[in-house]
Protein backbone atom coordinates (compact mmCIF):
# COMPACT_ATOMS: atom_id res chain seq x y z
CA UNK A 1 0.00 0.00 0.00
CA UNK A 2 0.80 3.54 -0.44
CA UNK A 3 0.59 5.94 2.28
CA UNK A 4 -0.12 10.00 1.50
CA UNK A 5 -1.11 12.85 2.74
CA UNK A 6 -4.44 14.09 2.42
CA UNK A 7 -3.41 18.34 1.20
CA UNK A 8 -6.61 20.14 3.64
CA UNK A 9 -6.89 17.55 6.96
CA UNK A 10 -2.92 15.94 7.05
CA UNK A 11 -4.73 12.54 7.81
CA UNK A 12 -2.86 9.54 6.14
CA UNK A 13 -4.58 7.63 3.33
CA UNK A 14 -3.52 4.41 2.21
CA UNK A 15 -4.02 3.54 -1.48
CA UNK A 16 -3.36 0.01 -3.40
CA UNK A 17 -0.27 0.96 -5.45
CA UNK A 18 0.19 -0.08 -8.98
CA UNK A 19 3.30 -0.23 -11.05
CA UNK A 20 3.78 2.57 -13.43
CA UNK A 21 3.34 2.26 -17.30
CA UNK A 22 6.71 4.04 -19.24
CA UNK A 23 7.95 3.57 -22.84
CA UNK A 24 11.35 3.58 -23.67
CA UNK A 25 12.16 4.15 -27.30
CA UNK A 26 16.03 2.98 -29.17
CA UNK A 27 15.36 5.37 -31.80
CA UNK A 28 18.17 4.43 -35.20
CA UNK A 29 19.27 7.28 -36.72
CA UNK A 30 19.49 7.30 -40.55
CA UNK A 31 21.98 9.89 -42.73
CA UNK A 32 25.39 11.03 -42.28
CA UNK A 33 25.86 10.08 -38.92
CA UNK A 34 23.93 6.54 -38.39
CA UNK A 35 23.87 5.20 -34.59
CA UNK A 36 22.17 4.83 -31.80
CA UNK A 37 20.97 8.06 -30.25
CA UNK A 38 21.17 8.26 -26.08
CA UNK A 39 20.70 10.59 -23.84
CA UNK A 40 22.88 11.64 -20.43
CA UNK A 41 20.72 11.87 -17.77
CA UNK A 42 20.32 15.26 -15.62
CA UNK A 43 18.25 13.85 -12.22
CA UNK A 44 18.92 10.67 -10.63
CA UNK A 45 19.82 7.70 -11.66
CA UNK A 46 22.36 9.39 -13.48
CA UNK A 47 24.13 7.86 -16.64
CA UNK A 48 23.41 7.71 -20.12
CA UNK A 49 19.84 6.21 -20.96
CA UNK A 50 17.63 5.39 -24.05
CA UNK A 51 14.87 8.11 -24.37
CA UNK A 52 11.39 7.60 -23.19
CA UNK A 53 8.50 8.37 -19.92
CA UNK A 54 5.44 7.84 -18.71
CA UNK A 55 2.47 6.85 -20.14
CA UNK A 56 -0.50 9.20 -20.07
CA UNK A 57 -3.77 8.25 -19.60
CA UNK A 58 -5.99 7.94 -23.05
CA UNK A 59 -2.78 7.93 -25.16
CA UNK A 60 -1.47 4.45 -26.50
CA UNK A 61 1.61 3.23 -25.58
CA UNK A 62 3.02 3.83 -29.86
CA UNK A 63 1.83 7.57 -29.25
CA UNK A 64 3.91 7.79 -25.79
CA UNK A 65 6.73 6.24 -27.90
CA UNK A 66 6.52 9.28 -30.87
CA UNK A 67 5.76 12.20 -27.92
CA UNK A 68 8.85 11.00 -26.06
CA UNK A 69 10.99 10.51 -28.72
CA UNK A 70 9.91 13.86 -30.04
CA UNK A 71 10.28 16.03 -26.72
CA UNK A 72 13.74 14.27 -25.29
CA UNK A 73 15.48 14.51 -28.69
CA UNK A 74 13.52 16.73 -31.34
CA UNK A 75 12.92 13.47 -33.46
CA UNK A 76 10.10 12.46 -35.35
CA UNK A 77 10.48 8.87 -35.29
CA UNK A 78 8.69 5.67 -37.01
CA UNK A 79 8.58 2.50 -34.83
CA UNK A 80 9.88 -0.33 -36.11
CA UNK A 81 8.91 -3.29 -33.65
CA UNK A 82 8.29 -3.63 -29.74
CA UNK A 83 11.79 -5.23 -28.40
CA UNK A 84 10.11 -6.01 -25.09
CA UNK A 85 8.26 -5.18 -22.11
CA UNK A 86 10.54 -4.95 -19.03
CA UNK A 87 9.34 -5.00 -15.62
CA UNK A 88 11.87 -6.41 -12.95
CA UNK A 89 10.59 -4.72 -9.98
CA UNK A 90 14.26 -3.24 -9.17
CA UNK A 91 14.70 -1.71 -12.63
CA UNK A 92 14.18 1.88 -11.46
CA UNK A 93 15.45 2.33 -8.13
CA UNK A 94 12.77 4.96 -7.47
CA UNK A 95 9.59 2.94 -7.77
CA UNK A 96 8.17 0.23 -10.01
CA UNK A 97 8.03 0.89 -13.31
CA UNK A 98 7.41 -1.11 -16.52
CA UNK A 99 8.68 -0.02 -19.91
CA UNK A 100 7.46 -0.93 -23.26
CA UNK A 101 10.68 -0.97 -25.16
CA UNK A 102 10.27 -0.03 -28.73
CA UNK A 103 12.75 0.32 -31.63
CA UNK A 104 12.34 2.88 -34.33
CA UNK A 105 13.88 4.94 -36.96
CA UNK A 106 14.75 8.51 -37.31
CA UNK A 107 15.90 11.71 -39.95
CA UNK A 108 17.75 14.51 -38.58
CA UNK A 109 19.68 15.62 -35.79
CA UNK A 110 18.98 14.93 -32.24
CA UNK A 111 18.85 17.24 -29.68
CA UNK A 112 19.17 17.43 -25.58
CA UNK A 113 15.89 18.53 -23.90
CA UNK A 114 15.89 20.44 -21.05
CA UNK A 115 15.58 17.33 -19.01
CA UNK A 116 19.33 15.67 -20.29
CA UNK A 117 22.64 17.15 -19.92
CA UNK A 118 23.88 15.68 -23.32
CA UNK A 119 22.08 14.22 -26.39
CA UNK A 120 24.92 11.91 -28.39
CA UNK A 121 24.63 9.18 -30.99
CA UNK A 122 26.30 5.93 -30.85
CA UNK A 123 28.08 3.61 -33.03
CA UNK A 124 26.65 -0.08 -32.71
CA UNK A 125 30.17 -0.79 -31.57
CA UNK A 126 30.13 1.79 -28.97
CA UNK A 127 27.06 0.65 -27.50
CA UNK A 128 25.68 0.05 -24.48
CA UNK A 129 28.43 3.55 -23.23
CA UNK A 130 28.93 3.25 -19.40
CA UNK A 131 27.55 3.95 -16.99
CA UNK A 132 24.01 3.37 -18.34
CA UNK A 133 20.74 4.03 -15.67
CA UNK A 134 18.12 1.70 -14.86
CA UNK A 135 18.32 -1.49 -16.86
CA UNK A 136 19.03 -0.36 -20.46
CA UNK A 137 22.33 -2.15 -20.67
CA UNK A 138 20.50 -4.92 -20.66
CA UNK A 139 17.55 -3.58 -23.31
CA UNK A 140 20.82 -2.74 -25.50
CA UNK A 141 22.00 -5.56 -25.22
CA UNK A 142 18.84 -7.61 -26.07
CA UNK A 143 18.99 -5.08 -28.95
CA UNK A 144 22.17 -5.58 -30.36
CA UNK A 145 21.53 -9.59 -30.03
CA UNK A 146 17.69 -8.99 -31.45
CA UNK A 147 19.48 -7.45 -34.73
CA UNK A 148 22.38 -10.04 -34.97
CA UNK A 149 25.30 -7.71 -33.83
CA UNK A 150 26.34 -9.00 -30.59
CA UNK A 151 29.07 -10.98 -32.38
CA UNK A 152 31.37 -8.42 -30.64
CA UNK A 153 30.37 -9.21 -27.47
CA UNK A 154 32.98 -10.19 -24.81
CA UNK A 155 31.26 -13.56 -23.55
CA UNK A 156 34.40 -16.02 -24.76
CA UNK B 1 -7.02 14.54 -13.29
CA UNK B 2 -8.63 12.08 -11.16
CA UNK B 3 -10.93 13.46 -7.98
CA UNK B 4 -10.88 11.74 -5.30
CA UNK B 5 -12.25 12.54 -1.42
CA UNK B 6 -10.79 12.72 1.49
CA UNK B 7 -12.22 9.94 3.59
CA UNK B 8 -11.55 11.67 6.98
CA UNK B 9 -12.28 15.45 6.08
CA UNK B 10 -14.32 15.03 2.87
CA UNK B 11 -12.09 17.27 0.78
CA UNK B 12 -11.90 16.78 -2.97
CA UNK B 13 -8.08 15.84 -3.84
CA UNK B 14 -6.87 15.86 -7.61
CA UNK B 15 -4.67 13.22 -8.37
CA UNK B 16 -2.70 12.71 -11.78
CA UNK B 17 -4.39 9.58 -13.18
CA UNK B 18 -2.18 7.05 -14.84
CA UNK B 19 -3.22 4.24 -17.33
CA UNK B 20 -3.45 0.34 -15.35
CA UNK B 21 -1.36 -2.25 -16.19
CA UNK B 22 -2.62 -6.02 -16.92
CA UNK B 23 -1.70 -9.21 -18.64
CA UNK B 24 -4.12 -11.50 -20.34
CA UNK B 25 -2.91 -15.03 -21.24
CA UNK B 26 -3.53 -17.33 -24.42
CA UNK B 27 -3.66 -20.29 -22.78
CA UNK B 28 -3.12 -23.34 -25.54
CA UNK B 29 -4.46 -26.45 -23.34
CA UNK B 30 -2.43 -30.06 -24.19
CA UNK B 31 -3.58 -33.11 -24.36
CA UNK B 32 -6.71 -34.90 -25.22
CA UNK B 33 -9.05 -31.67 -25.80
CA UNK B 34 -6.28 -29.73 -26.83
CA UNK B 35 -7.72 -25.75 -27.46
CA UNK B 36 -7.98 -22.88 -25.88
CA UNK B 37 -8.75 -21.51 -22.36
CA UNK B 38 -11.53 -18.96 -22.31
CA UNK B 39 -13.61 -17.60 -19.34
CA UNK B 40 -16.90 -16.04 -19.04
CA UNK B 41 -17.10 -13.37 -17.32
CA UNK B 42 -19.20 -12.88 -14.72
CA UNK B 43 -18.90 -9.24 -13.93
CA UNK B 44 -19.56 -6.00 -16.90
CA UNK B 45 -18.59 -6.33 -19.02
CA UNK B 46 -19.88 -9.01 -19.62
CA UNK B 47 -19.14 -11.94 -22.71
CA UNK B 48 -16.31 -14.64 -23.20
CA UNK B 49 -12.50 -12.88 -22.20
CA UNK B 50 -8.98 -14.15 -22.27
CA UNK B 51 -7.97 -15.19 -19.09
CA UNK B 52 -5.88 -12.21 -17.23
CA UNK B 53 -5.93 -9.67 -14.92
CA UNK B 54 -3.83 -6.32 -13.12
CA UNK B 55 0.41 -6.71 -12.33
CA UNK B 56 0.72 -6.20 -8.90
CA UNK B 57 2.99 -3.49 -7.79
CA UNK B 58 5.84 -5.64 -7.02
CA UNK B 59 6.00 -8.42 -9.78
CA UNK B 60 6.60 -8.84 -13.18
CA UNK B 61 4.64 -9.28 -15.81
CA UNK B 62 5.54 -12.62 -16.33
CA UNK B 63 4.97 -13.59 -12.46
CA UNK B 64 1.43 -12.00 -12.90
CA UNK B 65 0.28 -13.91 -16.21
CA UNK B 66 1.58 -17.22 -14.21
CA UNK B 67 -0.59 -16.16 -11.39
CA UNK B 68 -3.63 -14.94 -12.79
CA UNK B 69 -3.49 -17.78 -14.96
CA UNK B 70 -3.34 -20.26 -11.83
CA UNK B 71 -6.02 -18.11 -10.34
CA UNK B 72 -8.86 -17.92 -13.01
CA UNK B 73 -8.36 -21.39 -14.96
CA UNK B 74 -6.42 -23.39 -12.35
CA UNK B 75 -4.07 -24.44 -14.66
CA UNK B 76 0.14 -23.84 -14.32
CA UNK B 77 1.04 -22.40 -17.57
CA UNK B 78 4.37 -22.48 -19.05
CA UNK B 79 5.36 -18.60 -21.29
CA UNK B 80 5.62 -19.30 -24.76
CA UNK B 81 6.00 -15.31 -26.35
CA UNK B 82 4.23 -12.07 -25.55
CA UNK B 83 2.00 -11.64 -28.43
CA UNK B 84 1.47 -7.74 -27.90
CA UNK B 85 0.57 -4.90 -25.52
CA UNK B 86 -3.24 -3.59 -26.53
CA UNK B 87 -2.97 -0.09 -25.10
CA UNK B 88 -5.88 1.46 -26.84
CA UNK B 89 -7.64 3.97 -24.17
CA UNK B 90 -11.25 2.99 -25.45
CA UNK B 91 -10.38 -0.69 -24.85
CA UNK B 92 -11.76 -1.12 -21.63
CA UNK B 93 -15.30 0.56 -20.79
CA UNK B 94 -14.18 0.97 -17.09
CA UNK B 95 -10.77 2.84 -17.50
CA UNK B 96 -7.80 3.16 -19.60
CA UNK B 97 -5.64 -0.27 -18.99
CA UNK B 98 -2.98 -1.39 -21.14
CA UNK B 99 -2.54 -5.34 -21.06
CA UNK B 100 0.83 -7.10 -22.35
CA UNK B 101 -0.65 -10.20 -23.63
CA UNK B 102 1.12 -13.67 -23.51
CA UNK B 103 0.76 -16.84 -25.10
CA UNK B 104 0.86 -20.01 -22.89
CA UNK B 105 0.38 -23.97 -22.81
CA UNK B 106 -0.58 -25.78 -20.10
CA UNK B 107 -1.91 -29.51 -19.20
CA UNK B 108 -4.73 -30.72 -17.12
CA UNK B 109 -8.16 -29.78 -16.64
CA UNK B 110 -9.33 -25.74 -16.38
CA UNK B 111 -11.92 -24.96 -13.84
CA UNK B 112 -13.71 -21.47 -13.54
CA UNK B 113 -12.68 -19.30 -10.80
CA UNK B 114 -15.42 -17.68 -8.21
CA UNK B 115 -15.01 -14.38 -11.07
CA UNK B 116 -16.17 -16.20 -14.04
CA UNK B 117 -19.44 -17.52 -14.93
CA UNK B 118 -18.00 -20.36 -16.78
CA UNK B 119 -14.82 -21.60 -18.25
CA UNK B 120 -14.56 -23.69 -21.35
CA UNK B 121 -12.17 -25.20 -23.95
CA UNK B 122 -12.44 -23.67 -27.69
CA UNK B 123 -11.44 -25.57 -30.71
CA UNK B 124 -8.98 -23.26 -33.18
CA UNK B 125 -12.19 -22.28 -35.89
CA UNK B 126 -14.40 -21.46 -32.77
CA UNK B 127 -12.42 -18.47 -32.10
CA UNK B 128 -13.34 -15.84 -31.80
CA UNK B 129 -16.44 -17.12 -29.98
CA UNK B 130 -19.40 -14.00 -29.50
CA UNK B 131 -20.00 -12.07 -27.72
CA UNK B 132 -16.35 -11.36 -26.40
CA UNK B 133 -15.22 -8.22 -23.89
CA UNK B 134 -13.19 -5.78 -24.18
CA UNK B 135 -10.80 -6.03 -27.46
CA UNK B 136 -10.14 -9.59 -26.95
CA UNK B 137 -11.49 -10.49 -30.00
CA UNK B 138 -9.19 -8.27 -31.87
CA UNK B 139 -6.14 -10.20 -29.59
CA UNK B 140 -7.50 -13.40 -30.53
CA UNK B 141 -7.45 -12.66 -34.19
CA UNK B 142 -4.12 -11.17 -33.94
CA UNK B 143 -2.89 -14.30 -32.88
CA UNK B 144 -4.69 -16.47 -35.33
CA UNK B 145 -2.68 -14.47 -37.86
CA UNK B 146 0.69 -14.66 -35.99
CA UNK B 147 0.30 -18.80 -35.58
CA UNK B 148 -0.49 -18.92 -38.89
CA UNK B 149 -4.28 -20.00 -38.42
CA UNK B 150 -6.05 -17.21 -40.07
CA UNK B 151 -7.00 -18.84 -43.20
CA UNK B 152 -10.39 -19.22 -42.09
CA UNK B 153 -10.89 -15.65 -41.70
CA UNK B 154 -13.60 -13.85 -43.79
CA UNK B 155 -11.54 -11.24 -45.95
CA UNK B 156 -11.71 -12.34 -49.48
Amino acid sequence: MLEERCPYCGATIERRRHPLLTVDIIIELEGEKPGIVLIERKNYPYGWAIPGGFVDYGETVEQAARREAKEETGLEVELRYLLGVYSDPGRDPRGHSVSCVFVASAKGTPRADDDAKACRVFQWEEIPPEPMAFDHARILRDYLVREGRAGASPRH
